[in-house]
């Protein structure tokens, strides 16, 4: 049985391993897991979510509310703004996650949509400010020290048809560790945005400076700083897994998946060793909107020895992905080609 | 039985296993190999190695002459010039090699420098090039398309006490992989410059311009070119390997080698996780004058999860390993520093 593999415990941090990210949607057990203060543990019949601020009239929702209310399902593939931060030369701080901080899930709930509509955020409000009801300390928080997992969305991306506010994860009632019994699903957002464990959103008419919106998911860069919003184009190889050995004298059909939050994917280009010799794969149709597009790409005959293998997609805002990332301190963003390395033998 | 890791089979490239370079001294079956063309068999009875050129009298030496001959021993950590080419980003053309195409071996033979004195060089002799037997077809060589396998050594590097023609290797004859019957061994420099199956030495007064010196070996920049020499200052972890389960709550003691070809090892520093703590690793005696430097480090308490940890050595010429290795079109000379990951479990 293929398990998460952990990059921390406590919080829990893990990545889905290679067998789960070979089928087209995660399983629920093996999606990736990122937190940053331990897992909030809120009872369904005890929890409201607090809808306030900038608004006509302020609202608390119950869980049985939300779920009363129409609900629309979505496919996601959503990934972790720290995914391959092991691979930025030098290693940022961070959890040094592999590819594995992504997955695809089908997330079922309510529009945030259709939630604001009920408390008719002001015209001058900006944004909406999630809060989950994990926290804990931070060192290098402004005084207090404790801070809680906050995130502000665009109010355009929070009315999006596709936001939504899930109470459950691929059929069934939403995990404790994906967020329970309510989180934030921001299709095409790095992982940050789908705030977990909401229990508050607050429209605002200032940009919001919460610990989690400036002092982390930012890219921290010699030349300035930027927010990390939407999921950079990329793509990753599920098969041949890496440590099966493959058998020289024959072809081998490497099969992937590629995604981006910044369109669909044109194409995707696969490289046979290294240089510059790129080849076309084939695309097939997307898991979902949102979803990542399955690609493959068959080899000329094996040659015994070690094969390297590079996939590098293109979406159709025009963006490729770049041979090296740009470099920044906090290690989010890591988009670049990635070299697989594969052990052919003479059976 | 660890066996070497086939990077290809023909020609046979092929890197040493981690547990042989766990060993001050890499055992002669697990020494990386490097060939550029099909190995040549070459017996010792009809050996001659032709001396010649631009010097007061050319000799052909048989093998025996050579074995007749004061013979020396130096012990060499050789590295290929394209050794971690997998850590340069793009990923240029060329042998894939990971970390593993480095390996420390005795060496004993005749002094390169007692052989020219027997002819004399001219004074104007600027370089000797030395010709292996091993020889085929390149694409990109100027015509006829097959080139044999030469390097000029400039003639202080020739002259050097330590600069051999090496018949044995750690106590034994020399194996056909590894140059048999006779290599140049050139400590400190790049395996290139430890011409292999060498047959002819030829004193030159003008700078040579063969394929594998002016095609190959060099430093490709946007820049411009610069000859591929002596080794970069570079470390390694070889302990814990990789594939180990560490054990949480227990401190780990690291360790590993360093070497330059530039200096001794001045010091090694060691950083657990991302970012930009480091630690002085305690250094212990070299290997030899021309091998690696043994240092070793005891982590902090271990925490259940992933580990990282990188290594960065300095040499006494005062170069340190870079975060980012200069990229090049051929990939050599890649001496960045290199995040390991280890997995952490409770017992």
């Amino acid at each position: 049985m293929p398990t998460r593999q952990v990059v921390k415990i406590n919080p829990l941090n893990a990545e889905s391993p290679l067998e789960a990210l070979q089928a087209p949607v995660t399983s629920t057990a093996l999606h990736y897991v990122r937190t940053n203060f331990p897992i909030p543990s809120i009872a369904r019949a005890q929890y409201a979510l607090s809808v306030t601020g900038a608004v006509a009239e302020s609202r608390s929702l119950a869980y049985d509310a939300l779920r009363h209310m129409p609900q629309h399902e979505v496919t996601v593939t959503m990934e972790c703004a720290g995914n391959d931060r092991l691979g930025l030369y030098p290693l940022p701080a961070g959890e040094p996650w592999r590819s594995g901080a992504v997955s695809t899930a089908t997330w079922r709930g309510v529009r945030l949509r259709d939630v604001l509509d009920m408390v008719q955020p002001h015209d001058d409000a900006l944004e909406v400010v999630a809060s989950g009801a994990d926290r804990g300390p931070r060192e290098d928080a402004d005084s207090p020290h404790d801070v809680t997992f906050e995130r502000a969305l665009p109010i355009a991306a929070a009315r999006h048809d596709d936001t939504l506010l899930a109470l459950e994860m691929n059929g069934e009632t939403l995990l404790p560790e994906h967020g329970a019994p309510v989180r934030l699903v921001v299709p095409g957002w790095y992982g940050m945005a789908n705030v977990k464990w909401v229990t508050q959103l607050r429209a605002v008419t200032e940009p919001f400076t919460g610990y989690f919106q400036r002092k982390r998911y930012v890219y921290r860069e010699h030349t300035g700083e930027r927010a990390v919003t939407r999921t950079l184009v990329k793509s990753m190889i599920v098969s041949p897994a890496t440590d099966v050995t493959l058998k020289a004298g024959a072809r081998c059909v490497v099969k992937g998946w590629a995604w981006s939050g910044h369109g669909d994917v044109a194409r995707v280009d696969v490289a046979v060793g290294g240089g510059d010799e790129w080849h076309a794969a084939e695309l097939d149709k997307p898991v979902g909107e949102y979803a990542w597009t399955p690609w493959s790409f068959e080899t000329p005959t094996l040659q015994p020895g070690r094969l390297v293998l590079r996939s590098r997609a293109t979406d159709t805002a025009g963006f490729t992905q770049p041979d090296v990332a740009e470099w920044n301190a906090l290690g989010y963003g890591n988009n670049a080609v990635r070299p697989l390395v594969f052990n052919v033998q003479l059976t």
